[in-house]
């Protein structure tokens, strides 16, 4: 008798509390044969801190060991080779749940498995909660009403795109601002958008912070520091 | 002896499957004596059908009864009086949980109540999914890697400014599509983009339908729909 082959679930666990996890998310976990995740050079994963609570003593895991560098070719080695021992699960007919911090397709690292294994095996995607919202719920304040537009914006981006994209904004979320927060805040004052900026780090996690940007005296932030601007009126 | 006041929270109960409620969605409502949501002109609540697995049978209800008409006035009555409702509640020692589709402060209806009443009550806000990440799970394609720019573009906007937005959008997603598809469809084949626009109809309800623009024969769609527009390269 052969056995059926399994499918991968790529599985968003949310920003950072364990309770933002969706009931969806948290049954697939539980159930979970295999689970896998990223790890950045040999750190702790955030995405299995996360969902520690409910992942089964029994599971296997598959870490997919992420050197941090800019270049992408290391990054696509490591791709191949956590593709390579997830497929290899799941034609044994184990299901694998892979562990997304956020929401799996929102910025995910879960779309270089999905292309590479989407063609050849039944793939679901598990949405979560992403630290956009997450950011405004912990500021307070609503992100956007009626017919307002909202952009997001990667720090990454280079300084004169970032200018102009926040120039035409009305509300925009700016994330992964970590190292990049010198220049994001450099365009925020010049735009004279500094005082309508609010900076959220670590969003929903223990230690989570909320901060004006101007009472913010760092030059760099964490990794998972989210700016919200609120350029336009507000409608309420 | 006085009773402590209570506290108003805003939970997202996700975009329509009760499974993408979250874990601390789920324990909020299923412990709530008061629960709180719209109601759409006498028909049932969205809100309430979503969480509905959840709500306990002894719980007291507030209806907010909201007329759908295009002028904000009668809306303004519907939400002073369920404000006041829930402020009842709330000075009687009741905890209030006010169940919100989607996300409390991404678009959502919440931030009315939230804005009547934050000044004077705790009030907390559990985020939730988003249709937007919804509908790109929905979809299977990723709706966001590395420096991609989001726009997210309500459709009632009107047609110069949607023009103008998705001209110059990389990756949109548009909200409320509804009544409005005609318009959009317009102006999305004015830009050459009908080719690369995903049409999501009610993403994650047990009727979920996912189809290119370009299949869809209809003039309007159900209120429910959002259109995913990749017009820049795929970076994967």
């Amino acid at each position: 008798m052969v056995n059926a082959v399994g499918t991968l679930s790529g599985v968003g666990v949310g920003p950072g509390d364990p309770e933002l996890v969706t009931v969806k998310a948290m049954r697939l976990i539980s159930q979970a044969p295999v689970i896998a995740y990223l790890a950045a050079a040999g750190r702790e994963s955030t995405a299995l801190a996360i969902a520690r609570p409910y992942v089964p003593a029994t599971a296997r895991h598959i870490v997919i060991d992420m050197p941090m560098l800019t270049e992408r070719a290391p990054g696509e080695k490591a791709y191949d080779a956590g593709a390579a021992a997830i497929a290899a699960e799941l034609d044994d007919g184990r299901d694998v749940v892979m562990l997304c911090e956020g929401d799996p397709f929102f910025y995910g690292s879960f779309m270089y498995v999905f292309a590479r294994l989407s063609p050849r095996y039944r793939c679901a995607v598990i949405p979560g909660i992403t630290s956009m919202t997450a950011s405004a719920a912990a500021l307070g304040q609503p992100l956007s009403a009626r017919e307002d537009v909202v952009k997001v914006l990667p720090a990454t981006l280079d300084a004169q795109r970032l200018r102009e994209e926040l120039a035409t904004a009305s509300n925009a979320v700016i994330i992964k601002v970590g190292r990049h927060f010198a220049k994001v805040r450099g365009i925020l004052e010049a735009l004279e958008l500094g005082s309508r900026a609010h900076v959220v780090i670590r969003a929903s996690h223990a230690d989570q912070r909320v901060s004006p940007l101007a009472e913010i005296a760092a030059e760099q932030l964490p990794y998972f520091s989210t700016i919200l601007v609120f350029a336009g009126p507000r409608p309420w």
